[in-house]
């Protein structure tokens, strides 16, 4: 294989209850990549449509996320990396791990598998770490894994994956609003009461276990976050009536994506889920907020190969 | 059926990531109840017998979750209780829960089960709220489900019935020192950092899912307390060269049970725990600390009947 033509997919993180650990991969959006063997040593992007962000290797999470691969590996070739981007940087639904888990994907593929997709989170986390100043994990690893993942804190990340039930699917709402994640970090209090702690590590058990029993109802009633979403959603406008308006269409629960502007809600089945998306919209349409809105099924593959020669 | 003649078992709540939420149920050790039907309407304590405690009925546990149940339902019948005590107050390992649990499903039994055991939860909360100042189910939903059980916070309380691996075995330590629930609680901090608490409802979920899957090495990476023990531990004479000596012993992990001062270790088998009680004993031998001490297997049954007529 030379070249390997690649679709790397948006993800949720956080994900209410899941705070920094829990993480799912979505479908109908994502990055398409195309990453080929070159003569010459080393990463080089050499194309980015769709965004403006920097070619320099280590300037670009993708090129941090490859050399961290390459560093592990004797390679006797060098890698080529084109980026079309369809996930906004910083609309809350993991752009930078979709160009980071797409590069160490992309690559692992070319060399011909020397690393697990698990062995790879380590990886991509290194472009996390550039585009945010933090190595986590929970938006790479739905990328790599597919479906819902748990980031268990340790030395090194441990990574579990998790099942899914077959009708849950997502809807995303992105208010085409700028919120940087330094912002989004800089509302969270550095310590929290040990009640709303308990309340919030309670919930995050119980949906777990739903996610093992398809348990609809109770993935409603544990869809919940006491700590992190009562400061942060202020910073995204109409938060609060996009929710009413999501669990008023039948909605599960519904949350900030990520450290946000985007918004997900998850449902038990499309066309609850087409509906939550009408209601969640009609908020934006009404304020005159530009926004897109995807809903999608949850994606239990990750990363997709769509051609390779 | 007049009467009815039951073994109500301790239970291990707190199970170290899993503070305030989580449960076990015991099998080897738990106090017996006798319970039968008088023509004098009303909750009467007849016999204690191994401890002293309180015959008067709304100064006993079990007197008072039983007139809790009977304060939801019309009985043409009063209830005698006899309570032959086995398990030590103050020990953590849910001694009130056993006498507020056994009572109101000895009562629920000779009623002919109008309400089911998750139902039954509330009324023995009630004895729990005498005992302790709080209302807590997470020693008396195991004691009445079996199992491990988690508690979701909410208006009232959530109970979910999670799986347990086949071969999961717990060892308890009881080192008879005075420690009383409230003195544990108080070195508790109010506040905690968020770090921590991410940390920890990591830990938690890890565990719930291991529980799910069987998966051992799961268990044993996740069983961690980085907030209440910490502080806590320190009430408790040689907690960490008991807990070392168990962990040095194969046992998956140890922690305090409930307040303490009991210490809890769970293994992957009987005979690893049989060398784990050996060699945790062996601290409080050395110390010349009274002890007592039990292998058991999860008890997935809860309250047993032992009787009736």
């Amino acid at each position: 294989m030379k070249e390997i033509k690649l679709f790397s997919p948006a993800t949720v993180a956080n994900v209410s209850c899941g705070f920094d650990v829990l993480g799912f991969c979505l479908d109908p959006i994502g990055d398409e990549m195309v990453i080929r063997k070159s003569k010459q040593l080393g990463v080089r992007i050499i194309k980015i449509v769709g965004q403006e962000l920097p070619l320099e290797t280590k300037k670009n999470v993708a090129g941090v996320a490859a050399e961290a691969l390459l560093s592990e590996i004797d390679s006797e070739y060098g890698f080529e990396i084109e980026i079309y981007k369809h996930i906004k940087a910083g609309s809350g639904i993991g752009s930078s791990a979709a160009s980071s888990a797409g590069a160490v994907f992309g690559i692992n593929a070319l060399l011909g598998f020397p690393f697990t997709a698990k062995e790879l989170i380590r990886f991509a986390m290194k472009g996390e770490e550039l585009a945010s100043g933090a190595a986590h994990a929970d938006n790479v690893s739905p990328a790599l894994l597919g479906g819902f993942t748990l980031v268990r804190c340790g030395e090194t990340p441990d990574i579990i994956q998790l099942p899914c039930p077959n009708n849950l699917h997502a809807v995303i709402i992105h208010p085409e609003i700028e919120l940087k994640t330094a912002d989004a970090r800089s509302v969270l209090k550095k310590t929290i009461p040990l009640e709303k702690a308990i309340t919030q590590w309670g919930n995050l058990a119980a949906f777990i276990s739903a996610l093992y029993t398809s348990d609809y109802e109770l993935i409603s009633r544990s869809l919940k976050d006491v700590i992190i979403e009562p400061n942060r959603s202020a910073l995204i406008p109409y938060f609060d009536n996009i929710k009413e308006a999501a669990i008023n269409a039948g909605a599960l629960g519904s949350g900030i994506s990520g450290s946000g502007p985007s918004i997900f809600a998850l449902t038990n089945g499309e066309v609850t889920a087409e509906k939550t998306r009408d209601e969640m919209v009609k908020i934006l349409q009404s304020a005159k907020i530009e926004h897109s809105s995807y809903v999608s099924k949850i994606n239990m593959q990750g990363i997709q190969i769509l051609e390779q020669r």
